[in-house]
């Protein structure tokens, strides 16, 4: 059985960490599989998924992170041709992927206590973002 | 239904970033597969699969950060014990990751229209790439 | 069909890369399934999953890797909060992600002969750990 869902979220970008687990648990909730594995994916390029202990401390951590090592405020060949400023966010979101595919078993995500579903968007603004829930399985 | 395809590639290695976006949506066309996930996997150890918007400013970005952070220039343990100067090509693709799942929906991939699916040879030298395509679903 | 499995790992902590793959070839050989998919994903916020060339030099510039990029000796907000001095571990796992998706043709494993698959315990502890093995397929 393949169930094919969606959530929509509306991030204020900038390395924007935002906590799904919920979501996602509802989606799968709505669906009749218990066991097989939900893909989440995020169509777009300048946003990816992990997961992460989502507490203020380590939210603040994993920016900083990024700031080491894919800074905004370098030169970047995409900002020079296209005059958007968000080489950055591409780079970063390559780097840290668009999917994420959890083992589903008897109704419940493999997550441990203190590991949370996030979509982080390193986009330079605001964005409204589709992230696909796929559940399969029996 | 489970479909397990495969594509070659020819690379000039030297972080060589491929866009094979639509040698894999040709695959998938050719199943009888409309919804479930689509699962890319690079055998081999210095090469790895993301996504990305693929355009020459970014290709020659993304390549900078991997030389800013995990720099061919530097002394690696694997080049000392084998000789063959790819230490960084491995530990690059260790952390870009050798797997990626996308979503299908009604034979659609769930790709956002600047996302594109690349395979990143980070060798020393060209290769010869086999990229598993298993396309799995109703 | 889909099968769950898990696997039980005692690690040193401190960057232990652990070579699991002929545990994963026994599970998944110990199911029916010959093609579909293997997902790993490891439960916890401090530990990653990957491949890698299974050699002690590869180990090295691996663990180099994350001393340089995400270091365990700058100050950590979750550490001031919290106090267990593992940020650096959450953030390390968080980049390197938690699941890895690897297809299964005629009962093999899709992995190139030099491509171990591995867990990363990043934690700053020794640690049990599971990994869950779920194979679907037909």
């Amino acid at each position: 059985m393949v169930v094919t869902k969606k959530i929509s979220l509306e991030t204020k970008g900038h390395c924007d960490i935002m906590d799904i687990t919920h979501q996602v648990e509802q989606q799968v909730a709505e669906t009749n599989v218990s066991n097989g594995t939900v893909t989440l994916f995020v169509a777009g390029s300048t946003a990816g998924i992990s997961t992460i202990e989502f507490e203020s401390g380590l939210l603040s951590d994993f920016e900083g992170l990024w700031e080491r090592n894919v800074p905004r405020d370098i030169t970047y060949a995409h900002d020079r041709r296209w005059g958007d400023g968000n080489g950055y966010s591409h780079c970063r979101a390559s780097l840290l992927g668009a999917s994420l595919v959890i083992p589903l078993s008897d109704k419940r995500l493999a997550l441990g206590t203190w590991q949370q579903i996030v979509l982080v968007d390193f986009d330079n603004r605001p964005r409204l973002r589709q992230i696909i829930v796929q559940v399969m399985g029996e």
